[in-house]
């Protein structure tokens, strides 16, 4: 027998998620192209040698890598920063220069499942390529913040930080600061203590880096930002205790996190100029932005900034089928609500008894139902049914589309 | 020194190619959306054995399968049919029945590319699971005309057909009558004698099913769709040629093809009563049919049915910078763009040379270009320049976002 599963780390979306998934990804998509980026796919599956040794010894173990039948060595996505530095480099002649994609698209990585994490997951990335100038992280910021107001959220903000603050102090030392927020500062004082750091300078290190000052880089990226109309402190912060993946970026980088709670991360990003430019054999400066799909959409969920739509079923109207002898007319109706723009189920089935089209309606969460009996069809009428409090109307059928479209999803009927 | 390419059969999307998959997929879900379909996402590695054996011989060389890093044998997933006949199963508690849900996510298949074929695709799946009666093929085939209507076309029939019309006629012939609209009348029958058919036999073969007619089934399928308001002979028709994989589908089969060009067939299903329930130990009765996607887009390309905007990059307009000094300015317009709603590109460099910026925005087709000098900056002006024919005019900042508004994309300035 078939085991009647998922791999583990690997998900089913059911409508019910797949709608806000949906929903999320077209608030973004907007506000990408709003922002003048272009999208971008590249394949699931990538010749092997393209994508290793890209990500670390890590990313060597953690890669979906395999033969396939013609003998090739290939490898699944890791992420969609390598991909685009290929594409950049073998359509160089067919690509603007600077080019701005955003691409949203799963990635497999063999994550370790007990520490909550998934092995297929949604990135989404926006990304400048070929560009030098902060007025490039002006831009992926900017439209970072503007999809988050798009999206309902009112209290994140962008820490801002340069990478080059760090020059000269040792990388181990600074993944610590970066998980002050999370851990606290005894059990970062602790880490420091483990990792080598003598018990005396622990102050010290703590102090220089909370103290540290913005460079010019990230002064002009403020400029540009107020010029925009984000607010500084409350929209963007600068905030040195940011590190990221310091083997990656080389000045601005930069995480969108929750004012309330600031270990809450929903995105990051930053300059990274030496990466996209490795399969060119050329310097190509670049920065970018990925959201962390998942806990964008688990925060949603908290803050409760899905709109009701997204909640209901697809359909706000499911139109019942009184008996065979009425189907003919409940084709029609649902035939003028589809006209009308209203999204509009048809049950199936012209023998179904109506209380299992109701319970039916109910279990999917449709908020109205159009019934259609020997009465109604002699009047011209229909009863239409609010599934939410019970009630119901009876209605000339000619008046049923502007009804239906006049409701909210959570109206009283 | 790595290969710049991406695997046999495997493609590169970009924008402009993308901007047009996305175009189309966005249609498709809202017209999935007003008939009722809810969105599934099922994941890209499912367990082999969910898979294998269910695709026949030629699915199971087909199929992408190894062995992950934790010693289980997966594989890619081949199509979103059995994913869905796994969810039914899994998820038969919590999924309402009938269940009507779309799904658009890439399958792959190592096809021989030789044939033209593509090793990953996208499938872009409807499908209704328990549901026995006609009312439910109805809703497919509405739906798919509503679809390709909605995107455009206007020669596309759905070619409808009954499975049980070819009770006791053997597959083998069978196969040979749906290739007949592309390899005409004589190479049919030489293909018939090929597979063994006595010379004798022929023509009262092809006779015969070219008079096969309609079944009580599809006189059922056709009065509703008439009077659901489609029209006989235009939008459907009966083709008892159309026979598709006989060991799969149950009765009623449709495919969607173009009346000026029958071999051109762009979506394709039917009713398949025995798949659904393989995993659920019982009948469960369905019905559903696949778009061709990459033949959909090539085919909406020959018939010129994209509209302009998608052709053109996102960006409506380049705001351009003139010089270091003036960047406030353009950062200032470029914000008001996109408060109106309108797609806009900063130039991401302060320091470019004009002639670039105007070199860059030709290069990515973007349409119009905002240029802001000191004369301008002094008046509170700005040079709206037309892309395509080159004009330009000078008008006050304020109504640049109105101007940039109501022009069309090919409209002249």
């Amino acid at each position: 027998m078939d085991k009647l599963q998922t791999l583990k780390g690997f998900r089913d979306f059911l409508p019910e998620v797949a709608r806000k998934r949906e929903y999320v990804i077209e608030i973004l998509k907007g506000v990408f192209k709003l922002y003048g980026f272009e999208p971008l796919e590249t394949p699931a599956l990538e010749y092997e040698e393209i994508l290793l040794g890209k990500y670390g010894e890590e990313g060597n173990k953690l890669m979906y890598r395999f033969t396939d039948n013609g003998e090739r060595r290939v490898a699944l996505r890791y992420d969609q920063t390598v991909p685009l530095a290929r594409v950049v480099a073998q359509y160089s002649q067919e690509l603007p220069s600077p080019f701005r994609r955003y691409q949203i698209q799963p990635v497999w990585r063999a994550e370790n499942t007990q520490r909550g994490r998934y092995r297929e997951f949604l990135q989404c990335d926006i990304d400048i390529a070929g560009a030098d100038s902060a007025l490039a992280d002006v831009e992926i910021i900017a439209c970072t913040l503007a999809a988050v107001k798009k999206l309902g959220f009112t209290t994140l903000a962008m820490n801002i930080n340069d990478r080059t603050l760090f020059d000269g102090i040792d990388q181990k030392y600074l993944i610590v600061a970066d998980k002050l927020p999370k851990i606290g500062g005894d059990a970062a004082k602790s880490e420091l203590v483990e990792r080598g750091m003598d018990e005396g300078e622990v102050d010290g290190f703590m102090e220089k880096i909370k103290n540290l000052k913005p460079s010019e880089n990230i002064k002009k990226v403020f400029s540009y930002l107020e010029e925009m109309g984000f607010e500084k402190g409350k929209d963007f912060v600068f905030n040195p205790l940011i590190v990221r993946g310091l083997d990656y970026y080389t000045s601005t980088i930069f995480e969108l996190a929750d004012r309330d709670n600031p270990s809450l991360s929903l995105a990051g990003g930053g300059r990274y100029d030496n990466l996209i430019g490795i399969f060119a054999d050329q310097r190509i400066p670049a920065t970018g932005l990925a959201f962390g799909f998942d806990r964008l959409l688990e925060t949603m969920e908290s803050q409760n900034l899905f709109p009701e739509g997204v909640n209901t079923a697809t359909p706000k109207a499911l139109v019942t089928i009184f008996d065979s002898t009425l189907v003919q007319k409940s084709v029609e109706i649902s035939s003028n609500l589809r006209e009308s723009g209203i999204n509009t189920e048809l049950y199936p089935n012209e023998i179904a008894k109506m209380e299992k089209q109701l319970k039916y309606a109910d279990k999917r969460g449709i908020p109205y139902v159009v019934i259609l009996g020997p009465k109604e069809a002699a009047n011209n009428t229909v009863v239409l049914k609010n599934m939410s409090d019970g009630t119901q109307q009876t209605l000339p059928t000619s008046n049923l589309p502007t009804a239906l479209a006049s409701q909210g999803y959570t109206l009283q009927g």
